[in-house]
C-alpha cells in the first residue's frame, strides 16, 4: 500500500523540483567545465561543485502546515536523489516566546532528520508596512543562511492559495498584469537558475494540511494569519471565501492560473519593451516621439517606464498615472510644460524629442 | 450657479463622447470625400454622411439609474453639438408585464425629449447561460434599430462598478488577460471606428444615481441586479463589498484600471502573435518546430491559438490548457501522439513542423 493521496502529492511536488535543482546544477558544471577546457577562466572553485560533495537544499519552515509538509517530503525524497537535506526557521521577533517557538521548529525539523538544521533570529523594521517589512527581513535572513552553508536551493511553502491571495492583492494595486502575475515557482538569488523553489504553488493548502495530519506531524497556526489587522489575513478569512460564494470553487485554481498567463505575458511585453527602447533613439541617444507614437500604447508605456527608471525614478514609486501623463506628452501633445515623476525626475518633450532626467 | 456637481459630472463623460462621435464621422466622411476625387469608387450613397442630416445618437435606456442618467445628459448636450438624441429600451420578455415596463421607459425617454424613441421586443434563448443569452439579443436587436434608423452611435450606461464585476468575471475564467480586459469605452458595428460608446465607464453608479435623484428622474431598480440566482448580482452584493472590506475602498478603481492595461497588453500581444504567426512558418505554410520554441512562450501561445481557431475549433471552447497540451509538442517533445481540440480539429507533430487540422 502507498502513502496516503495527500502525502504522495507533496512528495511528488518536491521530488519534480528536486530534479529541476539537479539539473540547473549539472547545467552549472558543465558550463564551468566547457570554460575551463575552452581556455577561458574557469569560476572561481568557491562557486564550483566540489566532487564527493552532496548538492544541499534547504526548507525554510515557520512550523505551520504548509511548511511543515514541505520539510517532511523534503526529509524523504532528498537521499534517494543524493540530496542532503537541511532547514532553517526564522524568529521574526514579533510576539512574546517566539524564541521558544523557533526552537520547537528546529526540533521538530531535527525529528525529521534535516541536517544542518538552525534558527535565525531577524529584526523587523516598518518600512513598507509591517508585511513587506517582515518579507524583506525575512528574505534576507535566508539569503545570509544558503551563503553560508552554500546551500544549493532553498524551498518554500507557499501554497496554490497564498498564490490567489498574492494575485488579488496584485489586483488591488491596478497597476497591470505584472502585480498580477503572484509568486514565481523559481526566483532570486544569484544567477538566473534562482534559489528560491515553490513546489506547492500547484498544490492547495488542505493538501499540505492533510498530509501533516496521516503524517503525524505537529503543526503550528500562526496567530498572524487569522488577525484581521492584516490585509492577506482579511482576504483569506474573509474576502476570497465571499469571492468563491459569489463566483464559484474554481476561483484559487483561475486566481493561480492568472499569475503564471500574466507572468508570461508580461516578461513577453517587457522583452519587446527592452528592443523597442533601443530602436525609437535617434543619434544622441533621446527619445524619438513619432517612434513612440507609432509604438502599440502597452509597448510605449513599458518603454516610457524604463527610461524614467533608468533616470533615478523609484519604481516602487512610479505608477501608472504618472506614465499615463507622460505618455500625453507622447498621444496628447498641446504644448504641455514638463510633468514631475518621483525622484526629482522630469519628463520634458523638447522639438519632436522626449526628455527624461534628474533635475 | 452650475448643476450639480454629478450632474456636472455625466454631462461631461457624455459631451466627450459626443465630441469623439462628431471626429469620427468627420474622419469618415474626408476618408469618403478624397476617395472620390482620387478616382477610386464613392462609398455608396447609403453610407455617406447625407448633407443636412443631423447625426442621430441613441441611448440604450433599461429604465434603471445608470441609463437614465445617460439618457439625461445626452438629452441636454446633443442639441448643442447638432446631434440628435434619441432613445431604445430592450423588452426582453423575462418578466410578467416587462412590455408595461418597456411602454414607461420609451414615455420617459419621450419626456426628456428624445426623438426617435422606441421599444424593442426580444426573445431570448438559452445558449451560453441566461446572462449571455439576454446579452446576445440585446445586441442583435439593438444592431438591427441603430441599422433602422441610421444612428451613428448607441450609448451604453455601463459605469466602473460594471467594468469592475466584468474583470472578476474575467477572473474567475482564468483564461488570461483578455477576459480581464472588461469591456472596451468603443465597441462593436460595422466599420473600426465602433458603433457602440460607454461614456460611464470611468464614473460610478453612485454618481449615475445622484445625478437622477437631483434631476428628479424616476428610475427603475431591476430585480435582476438584486437576484442571487445571478453570478453578478452576487458578485455586486456580497463578493465586491467582502473585497473592499478586505483590500480597501480603491478596489472598484484598481480592477477598472487593470481591465483598460489588460486590454492594452492584450492587444499588443495579439498583434504581435499575428506577425509571428507568418514568421514561424515554412514554403508550404507549415509551422516550424524549432521558430516556435524559440518565441517567448506567451507569443506562441498566442500563436497556437490563432492557428486552432484558423482550423476551425470554436474559440469559445478552447480554453488554456488546451493550447498548454498542444504547447507541449514544442517544448516538451517526446513522441506525444495526436492532441484532440474541440471542434475536431487536431494537433500533431511530425518531422520538425507542427501541424493543426480538422479531422
Amino acid at each position: 500500500m502507498g502513502p496516503h493521496p495527500a502525502v504522495a502529492a507533496i512528495r511528488l511536488a518536491v521530488r519534480r523540483v528536486l530534479h529541476d535543482v539537479l539539473t540547473d546544477l549539472a547545467a552549472r558544471d558543465l558550463a564551468a567545465h566547457s570554460h575551463a577546457s575552452s581556455g577561458v577562466a574557469a569560476a572561481p572553485a568557491a562557486t564550483a561543485v566540489e566532487p564527493g560533495r552532496a548538492p544541499l537544499v534547504l526548507v525554510a519552515c515557520s512550523g505551520g502546515a504548509d511548511s511543515m509538509a514541505l520539510a517532511s517530503a523534503l526529509a524523504f525524497e532528498a537521499p534517494k536523489l543524493g540530496i542532503r537535506p537541511g532547514g532553517v526557521t526564522v524568529d521574526h521577533g514579533l510576539q512574546d516566546g517566539s524564541d521558544l517557538r523557533a526552537a520547537e521548529v528546529v526540533a521538530r525539523m531535527t525529528a525529521l532528520s534535516l541536517e544542518p538544521v538552525e534558527s535565525v533570529a531577524v529584526s523587523v523594521g516598518r518600512e513598507g508596512g509591517p508585511e513587506a517589512a517582515a518579507r524583506d527581513a525575512r528574505y534576507a535572513a535566508l539569503d545570509a543562511v544558503a551563503e553560508r552553508h552554500g546551500a544549493d536551493a532553498i524551498l518554500l511553502g507557499h501554497t496554490r492559495d497564498d498564490q490567489a491571495e498574492t494575485v488579488l492583492l496584485g489586483l488591488a494595486r491596478g497597476s497591470g498584469i505584472r502585480s498580477l502575475s503572484g509568486m514565481a515557482a523559481v526566483s532570486g538569488g544569484p544567477g538566473a537558475s534562482g534559489r528560491y523553489r515553490r513546489p506547492f504553488l500547484q498544490l492547495d493548502r488542505q493538501t499540505a494540511r492533510k498530509a501533516c495530519m496521516v503524517q503525524s506531524l505537529p503543526v503550528w497556526d500562526d496567530p498572524h494569519n487569522a488577525d484581521p489587522a492584516y490585509t492577506r489575513s482579511r482576504l483569506r478569512h474573509e474576502g476570497l471565501p465571499a469571492l468563491e460564494k459569489a463566483l464559484g470553487k474554481g476561483v484559487v485554481e483561475a486566481l493561480a492560473r492568472t499569475a503564471q498567463l500574466s507572468r508570461d505575458d508580461a516578461d513577453a511585453l517587457d522583452s519587446w519593451a527592452a528592443e523597442a527602447e533601443s530602436s525609437v533613439r535617434d543619434e544622441s541617444g533621446l527619445l524619438d516621439c513619432a517612434k513612440l507614437y507609432a509604438l502599440p500604447p502597452a509597448v510605449r508605456r513599458r518603454v516610457l517606464r524604463r527610461t524614467a527608471v533608468a533616470a533615478g525614478s523609484p519604481a516602487g514609486s512610479l505608477f501608472a498615472r504618472h506614465i499615463e501623463e507622460v505618455d500625453r506628452l507622447i498621444t496628447g501633445w498641446r504644448g504641455q510644460g514638463a510633468i514631475n515623476l518621483p525622484g526629482r525626475v522630469e519628463a520634458r518633450r523638447q522639438g519632436g524629442r522626449l526628455v527624461i532626467r534628474q533635475g
